[in-house]
């Protein structure tokens, strides 16, 4: 055998030797992270005070300044190396005295329904607005039924989430369109108001907010739209079928203010051998009113501090700079996220990673990456690691709304993919409330992000 | 290139294209599984009859009567070949007037704690029982501390399901000796009578019931056990520290009676090509009284014959005879599935595959298998197929209780894996009820249990 070959064989043999020691390692340092977050996790304690004592937390209102404070507290007694606030203005809008409407088949002969106004919906007029509906599938739809046909009615979006879609969040992005833009585009069309089948898969009678746009419509032009519930929805369709006459009345006086001083919050563990590269973890802090946004993203925002509390738990000292933000103003505006990301280019800092949970407190299955293909190739070599604690799921895909103005070349961007089935019954709604969130979930979701990070801080990003 | 090199091809070539061809198909059946499944699905509905207008269906029970009538009505409207009543007798076990507890700190001075009898257990004297509390970990502490200090005592098991297991039904087989044999054991050192703490890992005031043995104690030797919900396990451990003199006060009238009869519920599809082989699918009727058992099992018996009604809706004619089982008596006793397999057994029945679905109705993740290597080597390769539906679990595993005794060599047995997180803060508790499940969990699970049974009726047991 020549020298070479000895040469060859040797140094395979170390290679394999170290990649089964630290594979070893990271079994250990996994376990660790998942026992301590199953056996003396702090996220679910953190829920309930962020849910309970503070609760919904709209962009711009008081309870959004609480939790701003709230973050900051907590995050200075984890004993971090930095905390701080980052001031963004957020949009202030307020949903003001309940919402209320109702059907009208005669006058005077009403029946309820449930439904509430979407964020950033102008007012109706003092008192209500009372029309004729028209019932459409989509937007789409508007042009071929014309403007004499709609002018002066109130236009009602039904396009139900396709219950055959797997992932839940495709179904909510197959349907969205009519919250988001339908109001700007009934309005060309002489529609007086619209109302919008609530994005949810079951039948309820929670009406589900979020936010939409009048794109370039001047403030004469906007009418009000609010959401109404499942069960509404398809009451007020089958009235519609037997008396297409019937009327809708509303009232909604919500408003919008001006732009208000916020605040990310913000904390580092600097690391130990390259300081200068970023890893950010991370969730949105403000949440739709309606809720105390347990859900969406209360989560999210416990999770990610859980993961820096993790690591000091078990004693890792990160070798990249790790930072937890939580971001203001997710909903309806994405301030927060557009200015950290802002902040970082002005200052050059070298973001490689950046991690967001946005999609419910439940069994997490994985990631859903944004990166190249090297990264993902690695990210695969890491799947055995995750096996034991039922994590299947690492694909290409959007990472979370937060984090995506950070995008550039050669980062990673990923997303916390829990079971997706029961978010849509409770996103934006009344029942997104802490007892609607397992602290199992909550604590397996905290641990398998806190995995991926560890895996990344270790091996770094490609 | 000889002759036999390019038969060789050619053979590949067809092969590969036969795979193909096959794959689209079986791709495209999945996908009509789930839709119909998810779009026009019955399994929700019948749940909801079972739970709501039927409830808690313990085994010799009237409830238990209403269920099999019910199931066989329902399985004669499916029009499927047949449907018939196995006899079957079974243990007949009554809780009697609701029990209660107390802690008493001194005379008079008194604490109640939720406590529920354990099914199969004797009443306490009239008016209970009132004794000083032993607490321990586990059985094996019995024999350290000795009969001295037990006799006349009740003893407390207090061993917790351990948090930081990822897969909680690995949790529960790490302390449910304590309900199993506990009386038992304690009864050899002189106990008076067991409380044992619920098997859950949530902090609750539901006691959970369960099975025990008194194994072969003499009828004068069996003592009283009765769970404690976990709350109250922890408030009973804390006033031990601090004064272990308190008392404990138990009063429980639970009877058995003589064995009646009963039934399971069987409906089949006669295969078109193979109608001697036999392929089972079910779950079981009977539930514990305190809930309405829709995870455990009313759903493993509505995802079951909703397995029959796919196979009819898509207008797949089984090439195998299928049969939906409702065993009866799974809870305490087993006597349904024993039945059905000595019958089988008897008849010469020759069952080549079994599936059980009794984890509960939450989002399916894949199943567990008992089978020989080539058939496990065959469900591997089904993997991509699952995949569209986030099915990523397919491990050597445990099956199902009912089927067990069915396993002979070569046969497949198969369990159906949901999320386990959530599993046992309902089981066999008085919050196992209709809404506790997810319409869309349950109808993924019945669509993946059909795909399953598609795949392997057609492509065979090895």
């Amino acid at each position: 055998m020549s020298r070479k070959i000895i040469i060859l064989i040797f140094a395979i043999l170390s290679l394999n030797c170290f990649a089964q020691n630290n594979s070893k390692e990271d079994s250990i340092t996994l376990k660790k992270l998942y026992n301590t977050s199953l056996l003396n996790g702090k996220s679910y304690e953190w829920l309930d005070y962020l849910s309970n004592q503070i609760g919904g937390r709209l962009s711009g209102s008081l309870n959004a300044q609480k939790a701003v404070e709230w973050g900051e507290k907590e995050l200075k007694e984890l004993g971090i190396d930095k905390v701080w606030l980052q001031p963004v203005m957020v949009p202030k809008w307020t949903r003001g005295v309940t919402e209320y409407a109702y059907i009208e088949t005669e006058p005077g002969v009403t029946t309820n329904v449930p439904v509430c106004a979407l964020g950033g919906s102008v007012p109706t007029s003092i008192g209500g607005i009372k029309a004729q509906v028209i019932e459409v599938k989509g937007l789409d739809e508007l042009k071929k039924i014309g403007i004499d046909k709609i002018k002066g009615k109130i236009v009602f979006y039904n396009r139900p989430m396709q219950a055959d879609v797997i992932e839940t969040f495709m179904a909510y992005g197959g349907c969205v369109d009519q919250r988001y833009s339908g109001a700007a585009e009934a309005a060309k069309f002489g529609a007086i108001g619209v109302i919008v089948r609530s994005m949810n898969l079951r039948l309820d009678d929670y009406p589900h907010t979020g936010a939409m746009s009048y794109g370039d419509l001047k403030d004469t032009d906007k009418i009000p739209a609010a959401a109404i519930s499942t069960k509404g929805a398809n009451l007020l369709s089958s009235m519609l079928k037997l008396d297409p006459n019937v009327k809708f009345h509303i009232n909604m006086n919500c408003r919008t203010w001006k732009d208000v001083q916020s605040y990310n919050v913000i904390g580092e563990i600097t690391g130990s051998e390259f300081p200068k590269e970023y890893m950010v973890v991370g969730g949105h802090l403000d949440s739709w009113d309606l809720g105390d946004g347990s859900h969406d993203d209360g989560a999210g925002i416990v999770q990610s501090m859980e993961v820096l509390r993790l690591f000091k738990e078990i004693g890792y000292k990160p070798k990249r700079s790790i930072r937890v933000v939580f971001f203001m103003n997710e909903e309806n505006g994405l301030r927060g996220g557009k200015k950290y990301a802002q902040v970082a280019k002005d200052k050059g800092e070298n973001h490689v990673f950046a991690l967001e949970s946005d999609s419910g407190g439940f069994t997490p299955r994985g990631f859903s990456l944004d990166c190249n293909a090297d990264n993902f190739e690695q990210v695969q070599s890491w799947k055995p690691l995750f096996e034991p604690y039922l994590i299947h799921f690492f694909a290409k895909g959007g990472s979370g709304a937060d984090i995506g103005p950070l995008k550039k070349e050669g980062m990673v961007l990923a997303g916390l993919r829990p079971d997706s089935q029961r978010y849509f019954d409770y996103h934006h709604a009344k029942n997104d409330t802490f007892d609607a969130v397992n602290k199992r979930e909550l604590e397996l979701g905290a641990a398998t992000m806190a995995s991926f990070m560890y895996l990344f801080d270790k091996y770094g990003v490609k």
